[in-house]
C-alpha cells in the first residue's frame, strides 16, 4: 500500500560533503547537488512507500523535463547539509518539486525546483493515465480525502 | 592577449556519449549535462586566451549562482552531440551563458541558462572591478570598440 | 580525543542505489565504487574521532596511492548494499583498508582494497612523523597498548 | 567491417582537466581517472570499427571485472594529459588494457590495468564464442594473420 505525502509536507534529508563532492575551490562542485536532489526525491517517494526501481520495472519512468538551481552559500568539505524537498500537488502531467539545502545551522545555502513527468517506457510517450500505484502518491484529491477521511484507503 | 567573444558567437562543443554518463535508462543522466555545460564554458573562455585555471590562480573565482535547464529529447548511449555556448553582453556583475545541446543531426535535445559571478577568492566577495584579463574578455564596451576600432586593444 | 579502530574491526557504510549511480545496463556503473570506499572510509576514521576536513584544515592530506578493485557481482536499480572497511595495521608510511560489499542478504559484490599515505599539503612530501591526532587512530602499537591497557590513553 | 588493433599499439587519448574532474585539493579526484580509461577504451574500439553502443545492442556486454591503478602523481585544475591504452593479446574470455597517463610534458602520474570479459545480456553468461564483430577486433590469432597476410580478412 502507498500512503500520499500529506500537502505541504517537506521531507528531510541528511547530506555529508565527503571529497569526492567538492572542487578545486574546497566546496561542493555545482553539479553535485543535482545527485542529492535526486536522492531526496527518491527517498521521499519510498516513505510514501513507492520504490522507484519497482516503479522503472513497471515500465514507468519518471525523467525530469526541466530543472532551475540558485546557488546563495557553498557547502564545503566535511561539512553537513539538510535536503529539503516537497511535491507539489499535482496538475495535469507535470510533477513538481521545491528544494532548500541548508547548512547543519540552518543557514540556506540553495534553492531549487524540480519537473518531471511520467513516461511509458515502452512508447516512450507521456502517460495522462498514472500507474495506480503511482497515482494513489501524486494524485492530491486522493490525499485531501484520506487527510479528512482516513479510512477511505482501506 | 586575450580577445573578446564577438557578440552572438556560438560556441560549438562537441561531446559523445560514454557509458559513465548513461543511467538504468539508456540515456544521458540529467546531472551529467552540468558537466558539459562547464566544459564548453571553460573552452569557449580558452578561446579568447582566458585560461580558467590562471583566472584562479589569480585569486578569481566564477562561481554559478543560478542555473536553470529544460531537456526536450535525450541523448543516448554512443550518440555524438553539441553543446552551443554563448555569452551574453555583461550587465552589471552578472555573466550570463545561453545553451543549447543538439544530436549530431540538429535536433534539438537541452537548453539552458547559467549564470555566474567574478568572486574574490581572498575576501569570498563579489568582484566589482573585473581583473584586466577578464574585463578584456567579458566587458561588452570593449568588445563592441574592438570591432568597430580593431587597434583598440594595441 | 582520538579512539584507535580496533584490530581487525569492519566498519559497515550501508548504501542505496540511486539512478546516478547506475548505467545504461541498469547496474552501479564500476567507477561509482570509488566513491562509496571514500565514503566509508572518511565515516570510519570520523568514529575514531578523527574528521578528514579537519586534517585537511591542519595540512595533512591522504592521497590514495594505488587502488585495486574486483567486481564479481553488480548492484542494481534501487538495491540496498554494505560497504565493509578494515583498515590495516599501519606499516611504514603506507595505509591500507581492506574492502567487500555485499548485497543486503550478505552476497558478495566487490572485493577492493586501496592505499593511501599521509602527505604533508606544504611541502608535496609524505610526512614520516604522523600528526599526533591522526598517529592516535593509526599506529597499531598505541591501539593494541589501549586495547590492553585501557588508561594508557588518558 | 572491423580492423584489429595491431599488437602493441597504444591508443592516445587526450584529456584535459575540467573543474569537474577535481576535488578540495586542487588535482583530479581519484575516481576521475576511472572515467577516462573508460573513453580511451571505448574510442580504440571505435578506431577497429567497433562501436560499444552498437554491441551493446547486439546483446553483447563488456563489463569491467578488475582494475588496479597507481597514482604516482596528479594531474592539476587546468592541465592536459594523455591517456595510453593498449590492448593485450586476448587469452581465454579475459580482455586486458594496459593504461599510462602521462602530462603533456610526457611525465608518467598514473598507470592501471583493467581487465573486462564479454558477457551475454539475455543470459547473464560469460560469452565463450564471441560475436563475429568482436572476434575479428580482439582475437590475437586473426590479428597476426591479418599483419603476415593482409588479404586475408578481405
Amino acid at each position: 500500500m502507498s500512503i500520499p505525502l500529506p500537502v505541504d509536507y517537506w521531507f528531510e534529508y541528511p547530506v555529508r560533503v565527503q571529497p569526492h563532492h567538492t572542487d578545486y575551490a574546497g566546496v561542493v562542485w555545482h553539479g553535485t547537488y543535482i545527485t542529492w536532489l535526486e536522492e531526496a526525491r527518491v527517498e521521499a517517494l519510498r516513505l510514501t512507500g513507492l520504490d522507484y526501481a519497482q516503479l522503472v520495472s513497471l515500465g514507468c519512468e519518471l525523467p525530469v523535463i526541466d530543472l532551475a538551481i540558485q546557488y546563495r552559500r557553498p557547502l564545503k568539505m566535511g561539512m553537513t547539509g539538510l535536503v529539503k524537498a516537497r511535491m507539489q500537488p499535482m496538475q495535469g502531467v507535470r510533477i513538481i518539486w521545491d528544494y532548500e539545502i541548508c547548512t547543519s545551522d540552518g543557514q540556506l545555502c540553495v534553492t531549487a525546483q524540480v519537473t518531471l513527468v511520467t513516461l511509458d517506457w515502452q512508447t516512450g510517450k507521456i502517460m495522462r493515465r498514472l500507474p495506480p500505484e503511482l497515482k494513489q502518491v501524486l494524485d492530491p484529491k486522493q490525499a485531501l480525502d484520506l487527510i479528512d477521511n482516513p479510512q477511505a484507503d482501506s
